[in-house]
């Protein structure tokens, strides 16, 4: 059982700032993500696109963001479960929460914080008969440890900037890459379509155009797919150890629309009179995930929910404590690694 | 009279930034602050301190946060009336607002935001008997052109980050440059005290300490100062064209009291459940200015709220038109200058 003070559900730029302002309060946090990385929307769907509108950033790519977002946190060492979903959650006598991911695993925490966005990513999949049986021995949604691919034999499909970054990654690590696409024509940054043209002319990439998985084979593990091309109707039977379909991630609210809270369009209905909390008391929703009058869609709007949440927590955790908020600027940041930051101190010294 | 969509008395972090997200919205600003500089207490109290709550800052100098603010809102030219207090507000007949300065500056527009922050910087004045009478006639309390002190003689009294900053600025402008401090100790950066002992080693800097100015001397124009060393109790005249007490600026609410807003704990009450707006539709206050149920004046919080009231005033100008939010990743941002910032479009290009 993972114990932590705040239990945030989704590790988006919301999700990650809530870490930082708890730590300002002493409160520890633990993060769950369906997705292998840190960042919901800004890492998962346009790491390499500009934001305009976080203020002091005239320009920030999304994925610079998160990585700022990161460092920032650092001194809170927040813990991290990823690759997994939220599925349950249920009170316990002490007052606490226990949330279950669809791994099994179970964490504990006197004050959730849901910053969901929107919704957990789930995988696009592809139409086959016999898929769910390889999940896991072979086929593959998303990729957390490239390194498991090393020296295999990897097929992925798809025609976007996923599909096309991850073959040009996987050219250096497995022993033959294949990408197979349903048109000729791939969407993506002009340099990833560009590589990967060139990974193909020096045939680091097998490429298998315009075509389409449509049958897997193995006895428990896969160890073939048939691809046909769809121009010639011819069928190609390529070895494989793994199958990756990279057809996008789409979030889903999910398990989530089922823990008794106020849904309202799709969102979490919050009190956004004071602290962002929902119906049930130590649940909080933050965020893209949640909703109330006036409610816009914006990282930055999530960082202001997320910092009275954290007032609101520590009210909840410490009834008998009163903080006494101070600037970073003057109090510093004390980190829970021993790390200390904090301002040059002015001087007092004669002149003479 | 200056016309404009939102009229933002104070040019803090939170005014700055009700600028940037006016001019997604297609509204242009104006602003007014009694300071000389736009940014607020970062610019006035602590320029070179480091702030570490800025999401997606790990840390960053409160004058950066500034220039970098100035540098967002630049595609939508905002105008300033800067040195000038915000005096009176009069409700016209077609329910836009007029705003009057302290130095009759007029300005119009259908929304007032007030950004006030602390209340209008004003300074601390020395204890002098005929000190008005020489009020913008020799003695000033900010400097706002520094080129107006050009081959001057000047005398600063102060013993802080100021007064060591102009006096060292000074002696590469002005003919003459007196530095009167009541103790032998200054307070501020390591780097400035040491360069203002460096100086007065060069002869650049004439400096008394400990010492008061005690009295004010010339016509109508200020001829010359007589300055106590308080050690040994003498008195030196000094001829001056400048008297330039920096003793600090500090914030009072002002004149904005008595505009029939509703007021507790010296800050404006407003509608935290929708937009930010005070008890006269048509004025909004933002940033640290306002109070309601769980109020944090931090930097981060007048980011939110100045990005809520924007949506508001423009249902309030633009009462027929419906807005569409649209990502600035997505959309871009198109400046009133006509310049225009987006992010690199995807290509569909096929591989062969
Ligand atoms: C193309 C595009 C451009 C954009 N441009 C801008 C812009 O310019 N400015 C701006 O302010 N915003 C922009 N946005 C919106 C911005 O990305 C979102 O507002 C922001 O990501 C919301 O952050 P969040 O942390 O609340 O949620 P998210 O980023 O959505 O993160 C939520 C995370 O929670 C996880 N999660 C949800 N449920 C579960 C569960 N049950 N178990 C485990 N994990 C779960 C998800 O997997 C996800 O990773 C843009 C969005 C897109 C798609
Ligand atoms: C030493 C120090 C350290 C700090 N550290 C942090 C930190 O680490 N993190 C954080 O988030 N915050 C910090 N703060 C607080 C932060 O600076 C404020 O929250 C922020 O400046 C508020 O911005 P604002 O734009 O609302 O108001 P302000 O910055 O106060 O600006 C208001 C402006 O309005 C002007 N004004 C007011 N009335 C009038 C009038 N009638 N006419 C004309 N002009 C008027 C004033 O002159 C002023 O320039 C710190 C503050 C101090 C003093």
């Amino acid at each position: 059982m993972i114990k932590t003070d705040i239990l945030i559900i989704g590790a988006g730029p919301t999700g990650l700032f809530a870490v930082f302002e708890a730590g300002l309060l002493q409160l520890k946090c633990h993060l769950i993500d369906a997705l292998p990385q840190p960042g919901g929307q800004c890492s998962e769907i346009y790491p390499k696109k500009p934001i305009y509108d976080i203020p002091g950033y005239p320009e920030v790519l999304a994925g610079e963001l998160v990585d700022n977002l990161m460092e920032q946190i650092k001194p809170f060492q927040p813990g991290f479960t990823l690759g997994e979903r939220a599925e349950t959650i249920e009170k316990q006598e002490d007052g606490s929460f226990v949330v279950t991911t669809n791994k099994g695993t179970q964490h504990q925490a006197p004050v959730v914080a849901i910053a969901g966005g929107l919704g957990s990513f789930e995988p696009r999949k592809p139409l086959l008969e016999n898929l769910s049986k390889y999940e896991d021995n072979g086929v593959a949604y998303m990729i957390k440890e490239p390194e498991i691919y090393r020296n295999k034999k990897v097929l992925i499909a798809g025609g976007g900037d996923s599909a096309l970054d991850w073959s040009i990654f996987l050219a250096d690590v497995a022993n033959e890459v294949t990408l197979v696409h349903r048109r000729n024509e791939f969407r993506g940054a002009l340099d990833s379509v560009e590589k990967v043209q060139q990974l193909k002319n020096e045939g680091k990439i097998n490429l298998i155009t315009p075509a389409e998985v449509v049958a897997l084979h193995g006895a428990n593990q896969l160890e073939k797919v048939t691809v046909k091309n769809t121009d010639t109707d011819q069928d190609i039977d390529v070895e494989v150890d793994s199958f990756i379909p990279l057809f996008g991630l789409s979030p889903k609210l999910g398990p989530i629309a089922n823990w008794g809270l106020e849904i309202e369009k799709n969102a979490i209905k919050v009190d956004n009179t004071l602290d962002y909390q929902t119906n049930v008391p130590g649940i909080y929703a933050i965020g893209d995930v949640n909703t109330y009058p006036g409610k816009l869609k914006l990282i930055l709007c999530g960082f202001h929910e997320a910092t009275l949440m954290c007032q609101s927590a520590y009210q909840r955790i410490h009834p008998d404590k009163k903080y006494v908020m101070k600037y970073t600027t003057v109090g510093g940041v004390t980190g829970f690694d021993g790390s200390k930051k904090e301002a040059p101190k002015a001087v007092v010294k004669a002149i003479d």
